[in-house]
């Protein structure tokens, strides 16, 4: 592949993650491998099944817990978050094995200060330019928006949750 | 599944289509049926190629040819779109058989006076309550936006387009 993009979607509306899954999947539809990064989350949602038929082309990691979203981040949901950048460093290292990174919800374990903008660059420094890198997660540092070369906002103008719809299996996990 | 939502995704951002498509995965991931009816776009895209994985529970047509978009709609892209509507209303008389439908860029069709926004509610009067509808494409009319339980507006912040960046395959077709 030629040169590889930075694409960040950030914001309070509904698709980040999803529109990262779509990416992961018009990718393996031409060939390319994945490698998809999940932050904060640990449970297993509709999407992994799902994601099995990919075995060959996409690769999926979980590194965290999501509830400590309600409260605060235990050492647990640290550890989780550090060796899962670490384990970023270390498929990065591979150089361009993979065409595309995903790092889901990546933005929420810099919110909850699980680590830094500037270890998560630091770690990113190495990035081989071809490969196309996807961050997404609300509230995006300002440092992740300049380093981006595509930045979406997904705005909530209107949510079903705020009428008391809970998560749906299938829709939402 | 209980009561379906209807989810609209706008805006002139990136990642309209790629969170549809996830929402496809997704939902396919806990065994539901997915219907996705792409209007304007009548080209094959490598989503279509991974799409060909889940041929057991999701079902891909196309109705048009994007190429208008730069000029003027002929003839037989408001035929394609009036079929693809009337696909549409053959696919909600099925009732519940599927659980998730999917109408890819019909807001362009819609700014595109393909049809009618009120051609469309009317087609749409008969969604059974337990289908989950997912609209998407900019442009979307107020009327949708009132239509819709949850809406997202994907806002550019930073395109690369801007800088000259074509299209590439396994990223955006």
């Amino acid at each position: 592949m030629e040169k590889g993009y930075i694409h960040l979607y950030t914001g309070n509306g509904k698709g980040k993650t999803t529109a990262a899954l779509g990416l992961a999947i018009r990718a393996a539809g031409a060939g390319l491998q994945v490698w998809i990064g999940q932050f904060v989350k640990g449970r297993e949602y509709s999407e992994h099944r799902a994601l099995k038929r990919f075995e060959d082309c996409i690769t999926v990691k979980r590194f965290g817990r999501t509830c400590f979203i309600k409260g605060a981040p235990e050492e647990k949901d640290f550890r989780a978050a550090r060796d899962g950048l670490k384990e970023v460093a270390a498929v990065l290292e591979k150089g361009t094995f993979y065409d595309m990174i995903i790092l889901d919800e990546v933005c929420i374990a810099l919110h909850f200060n699980l680590f830094s903008v500037d270890e998560l660059l630091d770690v990113l420094k190495v990035k081989p330019a071809q490969v196309e890198l996807v961050i997404t997660g609300r509230n995006a540092p300002v440092e992740l928006i300049e380093y981006a070369d595509l930045v979406t906002e997904m705005k909530e103008i209107k949510h079903y949750y705020k009428r008391g719809v809970q998560a749906r299996k299938g829709i939402e996990e």
